[in-house]
């Protein structure tokens, strides 16, 4: 499958469309999840033009990888989870859900159970407030 | 927690316990997980003594994922699957279940659902094909 430059992620990196940013340097974008499993949950984005991990340069990951070292210990300052999930799917069948890869920082909490991906908007307010404490909080 | 050098991937890298190798390289070591979600679930796994993403490495974590860009086509073609995820726990909350770091690469299959995580032993035999027949197949 061609990469399609409309998909939401390729127009809120072009600022097309609207984000929650978190941090953005040069090969990478982290914003929260409109639709989170739990609460805090956030998006790392490549801003290379690729679908799948396969199609991703390797320098490409690594700096998905970076951005997610930095940024999952002010998620979890932030949001005093108990663990967190990483992880990156590729294609429908993984519930890929926008076709340019992104990798998912999804905080646990004891005793919560995560809400199905990518089903219901949270809280609109409360994941613009965390947006805003968690960029502060990184390091 | 403080690391502990005793536990099963730690063996494992020391050679005191036994795996299913894929690949191996000055950072990192794949194998087959034995308690497979799909068939064809393998591991890759930091060389740190590290137990979760925040003590690990930057360069410890984005040799994990130069990994995992490597071993997972090939992963790909011989399973013949129609998708995977990665993803990498952290802490008892999120799944984790060996404290050294890991990344997972599960396959996803139209039609099939997944196993619960580390609860079943495969079929080893099986296993043990997979992991010669995914490390011939790593260009």
């Amino acid at each position: 499958m061609a990469y399609d430059s409309q998909n939401i992620f390729a127009k809120i990196l072009r600022g097309e469309a609207p984000s929650f940013k978190i941090y953005e340097d040069d090969k990478t974008y982290a914003m929260m999840d409109i639709m989170p499993q739990t609460r805090g949950h956030l998006l790392i984005l490549t801003k290379e033009g690729a679908e799948t991990l396969l199609d991703l340069s390797v320098e490409g990951a690594q700096a998905c990888v970076a951005t997610a070292k930095k940024i999952a210990p002010a998620m979890l300052e932030v949001t005093k989870a108990d663990g967190f999930i990483m992880s990156q799917f590729n294609n429908e069948i993984a519930g890929q859900t926008v076709y340019h890869v992104h990798f998912h920082l999804v905080p646990r909490y004891i005793g919560q159970t995560v809400e199905r991906h990518a089903r219901v908007k949270g809280d609109m307010e409360d994941i613009e407030a965390l947006a805003k404490q968690i960029a502060a909080a990184i390091k």
